[in-house]
């Protein structure tokens, strides 16, 4: 049995869909430059196995089915910078929200923007380190979280700023959580090959433009202390996706703010994972409210 | 093929876990006084069929399995009592935030309180008319909405004041999401039983003494318009929770507050469902943060 180091869910060329780790020339780590995958069978949460067999990758999907995830916690406020350009102070605990499953998606799928968002300006990106959960986890300390940790993937905390801090009464999840509004990947990189979650640089990259570009050494709680943290009283379960926060330089931050619009190409960024890429799509159906 | 009523999953005699039509003397609509059920089979949200083999009920679950669950949703300040107790207006849109489904329990089992709940007062009591969502819902109407319900049931929103207010950098989920901090059941009414779920009378009893005693009339955002809002650009999933909000006399609304203790049993009723009788166990684990 061999385990897999950078995890892919993609559509092959033979039109089906697999787990494969993928396979890079020697010195890349840019998991979005692999062509093939060794196909992956098993439990990728627990006993699985690295095959002979190799797939051509058509398209790269959201790293984990939907069936593998149980649930999306998000860390607000988790960069020093980012929480000073929100004017913010710097929080004592980790601050905790959540979006639905519904709204994970794949690395190179369109971010659909609803009539209900489209009622008002104040569409945002957000990089993000996310952590993904590979064992059941209650009441670890921090020594030992990244025990718990499968590995690593980047991914885009799409936020609407009208309806996240105007029209929710305060609770950040209405404007965070629309269908497809968490894309992320393109792969996960285990954490036997990324040891040190806090030293990667994180970037978001708009129409060809740096808009964010940071380090995972600004984050307030480590991957380590959040998932200590969250891991008291609760339980984790593999499968749980950890998005850590966004570092500065979002489109809220700026004077005058930088919204997304119909057409935008996001990219976001981490180093030694690769980028999730994504259109923003403003659709034409209408709120039925 | 005949449809569930009364739908509870439970622990029988035989020692096996079950899904079931709740059998009930005539005139009785309160779940728990079931003894025995009719086994249903097939897809609880598709075809399924309540059989003619009855078995004895020794113990109410959780009424969906965990894997059926997708995601947990929770309204704030739905009803105009509880936001007046709370100080707070009249919110123009549904107030919504998430709990993990690792924080859903059963009818009788008990709340437990880790170590981390138990560093400040404030544990607190909510009881909530539980929608659960029974088909695949974007978009939809308020005049359509009900039609996606699969049916009812009553949950207890158990909230620890100083972490959702204090500690959470302004977000409730960190102080509701806790194992075990929102119970249901004893089982879930059919909606083609339950036609208007806006004149039922909803209570909290605290070691026998009433404490919260409401009716759903008092909500301010109906079931039907909350499916409608939530489903406006967000797909609502089969297993989907939302629940729904709670009146008035929460502990955290009296002067002094009443807030909840080791050993106290808290019972949450909903007219035509039943009760959900927990026992708060404030548990020996050490934090390890």
């Amino acid at each position: 049995m061999t385990a897999f180091t950078r995890l892919v869910r993609f559509l092959a060329k033979d039109g089906r869909t697999y787990y494969g780790d993928a396979i890079l020339p020697q010195g890349v780590t840019d998991i979005g430059k692999a062509k093939q995958a060794r196909i992956v069978t098993g439990d990728i949460f627990g006993k699985h196995d690295v095959t002979e067999d190799v797939a051509d990758i058509r398209l790269f999907l959201s790293p984990l089915a939907p069936e593998h995830v149980k649930t999306v916690r998000c860390l607000g406020l988790n960069y020093e910078q980012h929480a000073k350009e929100s004017n913010m102070p710097i929080p004592k605990y980790p601050v905790l929200f959540y979006k639905p499953v519904t709204a994970l998606g794949g690395p190179h799928d369109p971010v659909p923007v609803h009539a209900v968002a489209q009622e008002a300006e104040g569409l945002d990106y957000e990089c993000e380190l996310v952590a993904v959960i590979g064992k059941r986890a209650t009441g670890v300390s921090e020594a030992d979280a990244l025990n718990y940790v499968l590995g690593y993937s980047v991914g885009n905390d799409i936020s609407h700023r009208d309806w996240q801090l105007k029209r929710g009464g305060g609770q950040w999840a209405l404007g965070k959580g629309f269908d497809g509004w968490a894309p992320w990947g393109p792969g996960i990189v285990s954490s036997s090959v990324i040891k040190d979650p806090q030293t990667l640089r994180i970037k978001t990259v708009l129409n060809g433009k740096t808009v964010q570009d940071s380090n995972t050494s600004d984050m307030i709680f480590s991957v380590a202390k959040a998932v200590s943290f969250l891991s008291q009283g609760t339980t984790l379960l593999p499968g749980d996706i950890i998005m850590t926060g966004t570092p500065q330089g979002v489109g809220a931050g700026r004077s005058p703010p930088l919204w997304l619009k119909h057409g935008d190409v996001c990219e976001v960024s981490l180093e030694g994972v690769g980028t999730c890429v994504n259109k923003v799509e403003f659709g034409n159906s209408k709120s039925k409210l």
